[in-house]
């Protein structure tokens, strides 16, 4: 079992790798909400996304011998980048497998931030088989982006923060996409939180985690057609029995509900955020009635986004 | 003359209406211009830019009769905001002359902010006598969005904030518009720096500033085919005088370098900027030498962007 203790070790351990990130308020998003938002900003974490804090997080629970070996993943997306300068930063090599349709911006993105590159033809069968075979060789460490422990109570850090700065906040909410968000959110709220709700965004078109939450057992989606392009993945069986026990609600949002809150705070807040993390503010907007005048924490979880490909 | 206690004031005067904006740092930025740069981010100012300051200094230097009877300005851009924004605050009338040409866009906001809308034919000569028109039947006191010496020292109020940051800065670089914000910050830089320069950047294609340092009188622009909306005007009486004496140099940029710049602090930064804006960093880039491991304060001047239309 977790503790509070555990967790501030976590935050600890991390803490000389990663940025504290600010706190900001927009009077005129809450008129709109007709709440009290507080939104922490991990789209001004180092490289853009809250996955350094539980990339860091893992790759400082390996033993000296393991490190020296490095770490593995596969993705093609924030985790990828995350893993690569989380071990550029510890001194670690990461191999990251990606799929060889991934969009050259990304592949640039992780070679930026020291991370060895293997392509692969871009299904998942192919990426598991060359991420094993590169243990093979190496004796490298795979490490899962969001099922994984020391994954999820690296990400629960941004909601510690958080919660130290806004005491008495009375929701949290964060995307849901593979569950380490806010799995490690809601691990965080109940150990730091004054009786603080972590409830999750998450997009119709994606929303496994909410069948999820009603069948009790790892739904998947058929379909991915959402502009959260991080919310595309499923939970896992480390990230699930935390999410049942301790997250309130899911709410699901419309795709134009999204885009207008991505508006929204980069027409009002001037900070660029990702679609992805635009359901959070999407999802309170929805559900007006239960958050007004009610302080709530909105967890942004990224600021990585391809300006050539914009919703505006 | 003016004078560290004058600007002081200024400061307290408008303190109660204003957002005391941060100063951002990016060490990813830092290591691509090889300098040490603090960005004072008057993009997240009330209405976006700093021209909030100078409007407010501005009306609150009116006597109480003359608040009574409101303010009027002929202005498309963030003037027109600002000056309703501020009104509205102080509680004053503002009467605002557009062009009728102007963006949907840019009225919305007035209207947003309380700004009384008068419109008229889209040139020069229509707008100023639309807005004696106004001051003929209401009394109204006419303010001028850089030419005008309360609005010029408010504007400066952004680099006394900055200065008293960061103590030791050898350079302060912004944008050269109409020259309110840079000889505001110059006067600031002056009074409030230790040997600190204030440098303006300015496009090639609207280098009116430029060539009137060159020739010692004020220049016109024959064209303005700049991304740099807000930068299009010329310099006045009131503000050239003080940029002759305070600045002491300015930088021109192509245009690809003011995009190459603003693409630099929306993907490092993820931050939300003006394309006008981006002139300053864009002035270090090209000038790399003069800058080298100096600390360099740049102010980001606004952060009102039309989504739908982005040079990326």
């Amino acid at each position: 079992m977790h503790s509070k203790q555990e967790l501030k070790k976590v935050h600890q351990r991390i803490l000389p790798y990663i940025h504290r990130t600010p706190v900001l308020q927009s009077s005129l998003v809450n008129e709109i909400s007709e709440t009290k938002l507080f939104f922490k900003c991990e789209n001004f974490q180092r490289m853009g996304a809250f996955k350094m804090r539980g990339a860091t997080n893992a790759i400082l629970q390996l033993s000296k011998e393991q490190q020296k070996k490095g770490v593995v993943t596969h993705s093609s997306g924030n985790f990828a980048q995350a893993l690569s300068l989380a071990a550029k930063s510890i001194g670690v090599p990461a191999y990251i497998v990606m799929p060889s349709s991934a969009p050259q911006v990304k592949k640039d993105a992780v070679k930026t931030y020291g991370g060895k590159i293997t392509e692969c033809p871009p299904n998942l069968k192919n990426r598991e088989e060359t991420a094993q075979q590169i243990i093979r060789e190496t004796g490298a460490s795979f490490l899962h982006p969001s099922n994984d422990t020391n994954v999820i109570l690296g990400q629960g850090t941004a909601a510690i923060e958080l919660l130290t700065e806004i005491e008495d906040l009375e929701f949290i909410v964060t995307p849901v996409g593979g569950g380490g968000l806010i799995a490690g959110t809601a691990l965080a709220a109940h150990f730091f939180g004054k009786n603080c709700k972590t409830i999750g965004a998450e997009p119709f078109e994606v929303d496994d985690a909410y069948r999820s939450l009603q069948s009790g057992k790892i739904e998947i989606n058929e379909t991915t057609n959402t502009i959260g392009d991080g919310l595309k993945t499923q939970l896992g069986d480390k990230n699930f029995p935390i999410i049942k026990e301790h997250v309130s609600q899911i709410i699901r949002v419309e795709e134009k509900e999204i885009i207008e809150a991505l508006r929204l705070i980069w027409e009002r807040m001037k900070i660029i955020i990702e679609p992805s993390s635009a359901t959070a503010l999407a999802a309170v907007l929805r559900e007006k009635e239960k958050f007004r005048n009610k302080k709530t924490g909105i967890i942004i979880s990224g600021g990585n986004v391809d300006l050539k490909n914009l919703p505006f």
